[in-house]
């Protein structure tokens, strides 16, 4: 297996973002300027790099998953763009810039995210890319392609957010809690990291370990992010702190107190990194990846 | 080729929509019955007949093509649902019934959309679906997946509605109508014929005559429509007629005059029929749509 680093891997996706968007006639070029807009507005590409990090461990160069990478970033950048809508969370800052529809509007912003949906299909299903004539790669493209959809979907990160919005303003439960982060946040980072094995065409055994990694990882990181919403500023945050209290959203800090979710957090991060023990070194990535996701809660 | 008539086809879609739809959690089911209440509230189920129609003329039984002919529904009714939202055309009634926003509010209403997206294109997906061990098939699934796909993205549908957004309260050329209704109304018809014929194993040759057939139809479709926004009523429609002409939307009739858009109605589907000549009975499914088409638009 080569050596790549999170910025290698980071860097293979941002170099090849842009290049999995259709060409757009200039009669509707306004959605691709909005598609452009939030995709280019940084972030940390976290479920691409997970998707072609996996494709890697699984014993695969990750080339073969790049239209993958992007497709998954373009649905993680389409939520964004529809969670700060008006009618949804109604923000108006997003990795420290003007979010989608301050800039272009709500029906664009609309529009700019379902694009991005739609193009992420195409991205993985066009035609004359790799392999066409491998039998066993069109079997893992197609086992791929399910897993982000299904991730993506009312099992998953839809079903997060609709919780989310029905759970404001009433009494959160902690088991409810666990629902919408399960699904609205680690759904969608197991779906990067199961579809990346597939790819790279693990074996069963392979791709359960991963995923008991990632619904560890995916819950972590959104406990970090809810202690960051309390500790954090503006600047590392690129949005305004304290929004989740304001919204009256339920957070880990809000009904776990502060400590207990540094605990819960320490823990999580424990057990993702347990479900790859057995591979001791070839599992270095993904160790260190969570060991410093923990650290942004702390 | 068995002789499947319209309403077959439509029966077999309407017994096997909601079967596509995940199974979901009941902490996040007023998505599902948001989904569920626009896809059964009727409609014509001209994309999906004509996607399994695709497929049966091209050579195979049909019945491999359903789950891409109920992801095919599911984007068409995920279409309507964002287009009828307050931030795009804000309309009340869809089909004689309130909109689903009317019903379920605006956010609901957004996800649901995108939820009908993203099953879209796990249904198209599953793994345990037919032929996981036919080469062939499996090329011709990755295939359809893109063609509907790219039907439906920014070259396609979206393109038509971003076109149609900036068009409205502006001086509308002939030439931008063209493009909006292509791209809107043609564009999806058009990937459901080529999807079906894509699963149907379909030569070069017919692809294209299916595509030609297509591209005439879902324009002839569109122009019918406009008619029938000036000379229709409420009862036939299921929308209040001149809601075109209200919203200062520009239409065959508004650029053009009736007659000469009836005219127009009349070359297109000729066009439409003149793309199968060559197939004679075979096609005959083909040919009979067209004319129906074109007869409501008189």
């Amino acid at each position: 297996m080569r050596e790549l680093t999170y910025n290698d891997y980071k860097r293979i996706v941002e170099q090849n973002l842009l290049n999995y968007l259709p060409e757009i006639d200039q009669k509707s070029i306004t959605v691709y300027e909005a598609m452009k807009y939030s995709l280019m507005a940084g972030g940390k590409r976290l479920r691409p790099v997970l998707l072609l990090a996996s494709c890697e461990f699984a014993g695969e160069e990750c080339e073969t998953a790049i239209p993958y990478a992007c497709g998954i970033e373009f649905i993680h950048t389409y939520s964004l763009i529809h969670d700060d809508l008006p009618c949804m969370d109604d923000d108006d800052l997003r990795r420290g810039m003007p979010t989608n529809h301050k800039v272009y509007g709500e029906a664009m912003a609309t529009l700019a995210g379902d694009g991005l949906l739609s193009c992420a299909f195409e991205a993985m299903n066009r035609d004359k890319l790799m392999f066409f004539d491998d039998f066993d790669m069109m079997k893992r493209r197609i086992s791929a392609s399910y897993e982000i959809a299904n991730a993506a979907g009312c099992r998953g990160m839809i079903a997060g957010q609709v919780a989310d919005i029905e759970a404001e303003d009433k009494n959160c439960s902690v088991e409810l809690l666990d629902y919408i982060h399960n699904t609205k946040t680690a759904a969608l980072i197991t779906g990067a990291v199961r579809a990346g094995a597939r790819l790279g065409g693990a074996d069963e055994e392979t791709l359960e370990d991963l995923t008991q990694y990632a619904e560890n990882l995916g819950l972590a990181f959104q406990v970090a992010d809810d202690i960051l919403d309390v500790t954090g500023d503006v600047e590392s945050m690129g949005k305004k702190p304290g929004s989740d209290e304001e919204s009256k959203k339920a957070t880990y800090p809000s009904l776990y107190g502060l400590e207990r979710s540094k605990e819960r957090l320490a823990e999580l991060t424990e057990q993702a990194k347990a479900a790859l023990a057995k591979y001791y070194d070839n599992a270095e990535f993904f160790v260190k990846l969570a060991d410093e996701l923990a650290e942004r809660g702390k």
